[in-house]
């Protein structure tokens, strides 16, 4: 089955054109046939094309909304030169969405009908941002595509919703969470399923088995426990600016900072919680870029202070997190770095794993040196009583099987 | 040397009477001679006082000011009939503040001057309920007492000035630390102070052997990490607002949910701050008070469901903080409970080191059942690889040793 996997923004089209089925999923072998991005829709829109293995194709098209992106799109993948292997528009058998929340009423990935769409939309208060675009990327594929091809939601909330209540409420009047529904939601969930699936089929695990915790350090980054394969944990909050650092966001923050940083700033509350969303993390602290390897190369070539202190904090915090979620769960099998920095960053790896043998966690040096740029594999010491795993994510393609299996009745609980 | 201990509040006075110097601290058998309390100073002051162990005194006074409360406590306490070993108002020798906030100035106790006074008022800014209160106990001490008797400033922020820069910057843009003093400062320094220099004394261990967690859990609750008698890592921020669960305070929140919540309620960004204080923690989540033993009753007596759920938060986020610091320090020989639910409430103490076995923590639950309400003792299970003691706070006994070192010239690093 050829699934069109959409990661809507606000002028932004992502997509991945993914090859698979129950055959190919049990034997690991769904195919990348194509990738690639829009961005400034709305007027002459950038894009980036991608075939398989192929070189980018770029250029730029008058694109006024996402539904005539996804028709230029459509049609050049359909066509004879780009390399897809593809026959006719209506070769694309599905569509999955990334959708950013699906409050407490999605706890797995659903077909969208009307009723699922209006729950989106019920949404929206709480992700302004997000669950609008992902509306029209919807929008735009039921009208290219027709009403015939089946679509699915992926919620990035959803794998969240097995939070127990000491782990999703806040300490606030219990009634802010009955009427407004202020509690932990979590992100990042698609990617803390497919890192934690992988790791139980790199292990022969079974779910039941797995207590790991999950670090997914990208441009957001948060961290997840995660216990008999359900998340127990994870620090994003009632929005992605709680927990760790990140790119340009504070994280953790005594919430008395806000009305004194307004007051003495002169801004309103939206512009200071902006300030905190845009201007803050890594780059507030190093007062030079939202950019790990910048960092690194600054602090490595240059000595420089305040790279060296925006990496440190970095680390530290997440650190502290993996004790917390090792207190929570009571101990944990396994590590797992993701996403961009945790993929890539050894050295911020080390710093954040550093001189944890008391409890009971060491890092191979070496091992972890080269588990760089894609490569997947075990950097722990031989003494560790913890395993530490680096597993590139990879988003589409749970969203392109999660499409699959909904779409085939099957349990996407996997 | 006789010792006068006082915590201004806005319109409160506690105090203790302190009877010590170098040989009772060796050898410690420092007399409490007094304690006791005015409320409601300003109008017609209702007073609890008490002499050694003689029962309580109770009454009403016309006292405007805390001149006027301080005035009426020492005129009693120098009395023939208060039963308080003083002979005359002369025989108090200097006076021991606890004051809120000492910036990133104070370090260390110091004595009180004129330089020390403006100190205080410099940071009323980041203490505005708490410095001007303590600067009220401290104009009256001098009024009542004249200048000739020293008066020494014992600060709660002072101990936390250790922190090194990964645990007391927040990822903010530099430049409001900077400009603002935007900063973790930490709370609850003197409790802190007191039980760590307790630990060691029971213990036979030198500072630079300790590595404890320890836990404030009172009124305010906070976590310390204190590695060679040095704190690491607080919970309590910029405020007392972040970190725990506590009587009527969130403790750790998503930032955003502020401006979610003004924007809901209608509320201002000051009156959602105020609620996060005042109407949050066992209290909001309850529904029912604020008060842990009332939480424990009604969760035993009615099996109360949002009772036994503010408990359960309260417990899984002090678990965390232990796990967090654990990783911070990279171990810790002692876990060590203090303050009025973590001297009293077994079952909360239980309930947050619940099967922490993997990491070496295990409570012998006899021993703990029976640590309570003043006893002291250490209560972890024979296997566990972490002590666990429950050590009564002093904060009092600590600012009056403070002051007699201050005023002798002593280190009061101890």
């Amino acid at each position: 089955m050829n699934v069109l996997v959409l990661n809507s923004g606000s002028s932004t089209l992502k997509f991945q054109l993914v090859r698979t089925d129950a055959e190919r999923m049990r034997e690991n072998t769904d195919l990348k046939l194509a990738r690639g991005e829009f961005e400034r829709i709305g007027g002459e829109a950038v894009y980036s094309f991608r075939a398989g293995d192929r070189p980018a194709v770029r250029g730029t098209v008058a694109a006024r909304d996402h539904r005539a992106a996804l028709d230029f799109l459509i049609t050049w993948m359909a066509g004879p030169d780009s390399g897809v292997d593809l026959d006719t528009v209506g070769s694309i058998e599905a569509v999955g969405h990334r959708v950013a929340h699906g409050g407490e009423r999605f706890r797995a990935s659903v077909r969208i009908d009307d009723e699922v769409q209006r729950g989106i939309e019920d949404f929206i208060d709480l992700a302004p941002l997000h669950n609008p675009s992902n509306l029209k990327g919807i929008a735009a594929a039921r009208s290219v595509l027709g009403a015939g091809v089946p679509q699915v939601a992926v919620f990035d909330t959803a794998f969240h919703q097995t939070l127990p209540e000491r782990a999703h409420l806040y300490a606030i009047p219990y009634q802010l969470y009955r009427r407004h529904r202020v509690r932990r939601y979590g992100f990042h969930g698609t990617s803390y399923r497919y890192v934690s699936w992988r790791y139980r089929q790199l292990t022969g695990r079974t779910r039941e088995q797995t207590r790991i915790i999950a670090l997914h350090l990208g441009n957001g980054c948060s961290a997840c426990a995660i216990d008999g394969g359900n998340s127990v944990d994870t620090s994003m909050g009632f929005t992605p600016l709680e927990g760790l650092v990140m790119g340009t966001r504070s994280g953790d923050l005594d919430p008395a900072i806000l009305d004194y940083v307004a007051n003495k700033e002169g801004l309103a509350l939206n512009e200071v919680e902006r300030l905190l969303n845009t201007q803050s993390g890594l780059l507030g602290v190093s007062g030079l870029t939202n950019d790990m390897r910048e960092l690194l190369a600054e602090a490595e070539e240059h000595d420089d202070r305040r790279a060296k202190l925006a990496i440190e904090l970095f680390a530290y915090r997440v650190r502290k997190y993996v004790g917390a979620y090792l207190a929570a769960m009571g101990g944990a099998d396994a590590i797992v770095f993701t996403g961009g920095i945790g993929e890539n960053a050894a050295p911020v790896r080390a710093r954040i794993l550093d001189r944890l043998d008391w409890l009971g966690i060491a890092l191979d040096a070496e091992k972890n040196g080269r588990t760089t740029h894609g490569v997947e594999g075990r950097v722990d010491a031989a003494a560790s009583r913890v395993e530490v795993w680096v597993i590139p994510t990879d988003e589409e393609l749970l969203i392109a099987r999660d499409t699959v299996r909904v779409i085939s009745g099957l349990e996407t609980r996997y």
